[in-house]
């Protein structure tokens, strides 16, 4: 029917020259583990990559910074916030734990698209959270298991998903439930996928309603992707339907509460893009694309 | 040259059926007058359009609620989310004040896309911090002098920016300094203009430089709109440069201070938003398209 890559010809997969399958495949359970708990109690701050564990721990720990144990998720390029950053967390905090890749991180998360996971699995384990943790991994598991390479397109739901995402542009509409989803797919998928797609600002609806209405565009077709089920994504639901080309609603993950949910959807979308990125014959890594910016910002 | 309608004749303002021109000219001083301060210290929350004034203000309150007054800017429609954090403010502190436009309201903030500027204004003068408040106005009055129809295209900011929008869409590069000014644009662009544009999400430099790298899109050109002058917008622009059709630099506004030139940047594009508007005969409020979601949502 067209000459697009075969998902499920082993051949397809050489594309992949960063090896982002494999690291996708294994990523639960891959990540630096601490020793013990540290000191409570405790806050987190994000920069960069970091941003969206930062964010997910908000509702554990609403504070950035903590007087027993501050965890700085420094996932970014220099550009200066970072030492003010620290410094304020070094007078405020007992103990200040910085995980990331540039020189002042002690414990090691290397610059990936897939650093969210492990940023948040250390901090889970470290403050005492590793049941919560565990029920992270159980929902990513599950999910691998459908979404790896093995799977023929027929029953891989990231396969058929990268299918019906080719030439179009993604729109993410997540529940409230799920904080800052749509931004954390929006970067992943531009990272695995190397494409654009959209996350609504907050008062989501009045944008669906209103942003469609000059529709002018006469390019690539809108899918909205619709994730976790409420009032509030019912609504854009029914606003969209008549608005996008067409409106794909993911299952929901096999796991309770809003944390192990949301990285399912994330972990799930990660497998898509890198399909995505087979398709088009990119590299889903993005190691290439990312030196330039570390050159420009060193 | 071709059929679109011209900005410096009054016959195009005929498309302004709800007459958001008049309300754009008028909008400086045209807010709700507190009678004094409440008792301090103060909290903000946002719901629906009172999101972003909530997050403007947040460097000032970081706190949601607090013991002295919380202002609950109630800009959204049900669904709920409200009742549960009226009860939560009532609790904590001696004075609950909520602005909108529901039946909650005890200070009217009527639904529009200028609303944002109303909930600030009100707030930094119930909270003691009117000369902040006159700062933002003395900014936006300079803005709306260089921006009304009055002034012809060629002198006019917001008209020579909503033709270079045409058939585009803007991707919003703007400097942390504002916090979330991306995706107040995003919102106040989709109201007005009826278009789509795209905020990046945070960590938004490794997004620029991945998400145009499969660049299937064959559609409308993207445009990247820069705001502020710092490191990261120095490099995004370096990045962006040969990865978009065009870069627009925005003057500066001709103020001081993250919170004045916000509001100034905010309003410009909220002028770009009403031409372009006018440029797609569309009209450039939104209370018609609004009055479905409402009657949904009720």
């Amino acid at each position: 029917m067209n000459a697009l890559p075969d998902l499920d010809q082993l051949d397809t997969y050489k594309a992949d020259k960063s090896r982002l399958g494999r690291e996708l495949e294994r990523l639960v359970g891959d990540f630096p583990k601490p020793e013990g708990t540290f000191p409570p109690p405790y806050g987190v701050v994000g920069v960069g990559e970091g941003w969206w564990p930062a964010e997910l721990l908000r509702s554990r720990f609403p504070d950035t910074l903590a007087r027993g144990t501050t965890f700085v998720l420094a996932g970014g390029y220099g550009l200066g916030r970072l030492a003010g950053l620290l410094e304020a967390a070094r007078e405020e905090s007992e103990r200040v734990v910085v995980l990331g890749f540039g020189p002042e991180a002690e414990v090691l998360v290397p610059s990936s698209p897939l650093a969210p996971y492990r940023y948040l699995r250390y901090v889970l384990e470290a403050t005492g959270e590793g049941a919560l943790g565990a029920e992270v991994d159980e929902a990513l598991a599950a999910e691998a298991e459908r979404l790896t390479p093995y799977v023929p397109s027929p029953e891989n739901p990231a396969k058929l998903l990268a299918w019906g995402l080719i030439e179009r542009i993604p729109l993410w509409v997540a529940s409230d439930r799920y904080p800052m989803l749509a931004q954390a797919l929006q970067q992943v998928f531009a990272r695995i996928a190397k494409s654009l797609s959209i996350a609504p600002p907050p008062a989501a609806l009045e944008f669906f309603i209103t942003a469609l209405e000059a529709r002018h565009e006469q390019g690539d077709p809108l899918v909205a992707v619709v994730l976790g089920e409420d009032e509030e994504t019912r609504l854009a639901k029914e606003v969209l339907a008549t608005r996008v080309d067409y409106l794909e609603e993911l299952e929901p993950p096999k796991t309770k509460g809003p944390l192990p949910e949301a990285l399912a959807y994330w972990y799930r979308l990660a497998w898509t893009g890198y399909y995505l990125a087979l398709l088009y014959r990119k590299d889903p890594g993005d190691h290439e694309v990312l030196a330039r910016l570390r050159e420009a910002a060193s």
